[in-house]
């Protein structure tokens, strides 16, 4: 009877001890306790835990099976409601750098990445301090060009805008109604091969104030002192990776630094830039694209005064949204000093880079930009290339659309040398979208060049 | 013993089922066990829970004290760390149309319209379906519109924009470079008063496509029919309230109808709009100045596609952040069928322009526009008027410029006549703005009329 007794008290206690552990867990334990937010958390944990085989992912403002389940959007060459299905006779994407390459990093780092927005979170035109600026997240932004070493902004101001294109016609406005004492339009100019955009930005506005005028090296040859030029540089270049400084100096003439890839994923970093005008985004920082963030880094006032100008006439200011994102993301990059985050894209671009390289160091037909080994400032030490694009080149003579045989003989669509201003025996491929789109890439690239060599071989043994 | 024992037993019984009412809880009970987005939930929660004594917020981007405890950022006229300091001398805010007479309609609907963003959410630059739109979102604006009545969207093109900002410049763009057959710039006229910024963005730009020229009404004297003309109007008008027409007519006229006041906060709907091209946004619909969304609803195809390429080239599309927002907030907007925010809205601006209307009744120093009782599909009864402005008269022949009278005299910040094309006479005072504010504002209003008919009362006591 004592027996039973003392384990009906064993049994008890054991009951109490769980019970409490239970409370614990539930109601104190450090945990705060969910009111207005848990919902929605719900709501995204729930979305993100939709399989699609690896091979896509299912958004929060994705489409919506039978108003419940969210449907996966598939990578490229992939089908299925469940992505698992490879569509082999595809054609492998490799056009635009949509930096989908960063996608894991921040999969690895959901908890800290993540974001809850209230829903009345920042609804005014204007912060504090009446600026439609986050004052905290530009203390980020120099923080982090300082661990990275990457650009000088002591000193300098900095503006805000809808990723680099929306900052660079703001530079180009800037620049050019600077000049309104000389009557003709600024000449804005570029080196071959450059980033369409400037051209199509400068064509598409039809301002008095400048005009496309192309390639600077030609135009440094006829134009006249007093032209007033404004250059845009691309450094490191898009698309061939290399570190470029402007070509025309003197008083008359301006620079706009693109900047955007120079950060530690893409090449080596040697010194702080230092350019009057400086432009970067997240886009091709932490890969959001998506988010249209990017800021300008700017020596002069005055200038600076006018791009401010021309983002709040274009769009009062930057969503707010999106510059809350981008806080919460640079955090994430500068919790470890921008280590985590650089290694990562660094390694992943070099060996796409290298992989590359090396199926088309077997070729005659096909060659590539090449890139030497430099000293890195920030990872201190002598880094391998990892530019962001191949700059192929078809090497035959008749082989004058690059394009078109990638296209034609292996089912690759790049983005022709000519939308560069360059020749079309040039083709840009992109090695920063989704590891699918790069194996795909990759393996009809192995391909194409086992096909030039077996003939090649037959030669031989026929010998 | 037997009754020891008896009672052990119905303790440890109730220990059991206190047990699984906490697994369940805890486990079960259709609540997820929150893994990554916990943390940022908690943080959120957190930084909501900051008490600003009701006359501020913290915001999750604000400045943080210690690294730890959000600041609270108060409304005008409150200072203290936790805004409970009520500042006398200060001045009432009149001045912009900051739309915080929603916030506290999403306080009160926080767990429907929180969002939680993943790390990962929407990297890309385009949607699944090559877009930079999100489909989605598209659908609910359409339903919105077929709910209330105010536009026809069926067989129409819907164009994505950070706020109407970005839109208004994108049509003026799209309608002037249509045409270029003629060789002189397209005239920009709008109607007196008129919202300033349709002449700030044709001004700045320095288009060769087009030109300001101010008055429709002078214009349209003047004028020689060949010339085209893109007129700005604005239904109802900022900052009177009017429901407005285009002036112009005929083939060399195109019309850009800012729409953006067309909701049943702010007029009575009479009918669907069906102009050419319309303008909508989320800051005066949802409040959300902050995240810079807006679309157009157009009629014509080629204009459509000359808009989207402005958007495109001038931005690359609205950020994804925004976008998702707005989703979310659209979805909160038609559960009730729009019922819970119209009225809400409706009631807020309503009520405010009946205090301040019957604060001005005693004065004959400032007068301000008559607007009728209209009937409202929407609300299917008739309405009073809740404009989102006062245009303020001032009525003295010596009171010229009425702005310094209010500031001078009242502490009171408008918007100067001048700056809507009209003389300063008149002054616009925003009713949109936080409850804190429209106090202060009213208050001061009370004074001022006050003091007006002291001295006539003094008078009258003296007879």
């Amino acid at each position: 009877m004592a027996k039973l007794q003392s384990s009906y008290f064993v049994c008890f206690a054991f009951s109490i001890v769980v019970n409490l552990l239970l409370v614990l867990k539930l109601y104190v334990g450090g945990e705060w306790e969910l009111s207005w937010s848990r919902g929605a958390a719900e709501e995204a944990e729930h979305v993100a835990a939709v399989s699609c085989s690896g091979h896509g992912r299912a958004y929060l403002d994705g489409l919506i099976l039978d108003g419940k389940e969210p449907l996966c959007e598939c990578n490229s060459c992939y089908g299925a409601p469940d992505c698992s299905q490879f569509l082999t006779a595809c054609a492998a994407n490799a056009d635009s750098g949509d930096p989908l390459f960063l996608e894991p990093f921040w999969m690895q780092h959901a908890a800290k990445s993540a974001v809850v927005v209230a829903g009345w979170h920042r609804m005014s035109y204007t912060f504090a301090d009446q600026s439609r600026i986050s004052a905290e997240l530009e203390r980020h932004i120099r923080k982090l060009h300082a661990i990275v070493g990457n650009a000088v902004t002591q000193g300098r101001y900095i503006v805000f805008g809808a990723g680099s294109t929306q900052l660079l016609n703001a530079a180009l406005h800037a620049l050019s109604s600077n000049n309104l004492s000389s009557s003709s339009p600024a000449s804005v100019v570029v080196s071959v091969p450059y980033y369409r955009l400037y051209q199509e930005q400068a064509e598409f506005v039809r301002s008095v104030d400048y005009k496309f005028e192309g390639d600077a090296a030609v135009l440094q040859n006829i134009s006249d002192a007093n032209t007033n030029v404004i250059e845009f540089v691309t450094s490191p270049n898009n698309p061939d990776g290399k570190l470029k400084k402007a070509i025309f100096q003197g008083s008359n003439a301006k620079a706009i630094y693109d900047r955007v890839y120079y950060w530690p994923h893409f090449t080596a970093i040697p010194a702080p830039a230092d350019d009057d005008i400086m432009i970067f985004s997240i886009s091709k920082l932490t890969g959001h694209a998506g988010s249209r963030f990017g800021w300008a880094v700017v020596k002069d006032e005055s200038v600076y005064k006018r791009m401010s100008e021309s983002i709040q006439i274009s769009s009062l200011g930057v969503s707010r949204d999106a510059q809350l994102r981008a806080l919460k993301l640079l955090n994430v990059v500068l919790e470890t000093g921008g280590k985590e985050i650089f290694e990562f894209g660094y390694n992943k671009v070099k060996s796409r880079w290298e992989k590359l390289s090396n199926t088309l160091a077997l070729s005659n037909r096909f060659s590539l930009q090449k890139i030497a080994p430099q000293y890195c400032t920030y990872f201190k030490k002598t880094r391998k290339p990892s530019p962001g694009y191949v700059w192929l080149k078809c090497e035959r003579e008749e082989d004058k659309d690059c394009y078109a045989v990638l296209q034609n003989e292996a089912n690759i669509y790049g983005r022709r040398g000519s939308l560069f201003g360059a020749e079309d025996r040039h083709v840009r491929l992109t090695l920063l979208r989704s590891q699918d789109d790069f194996d795909i890439l990759l393996h009809r690239l192995n391909q194409l060049v086992l096909k030039e060599n077996e003939p090649q071989k037959l030669f031989v043994n026929e010998i």
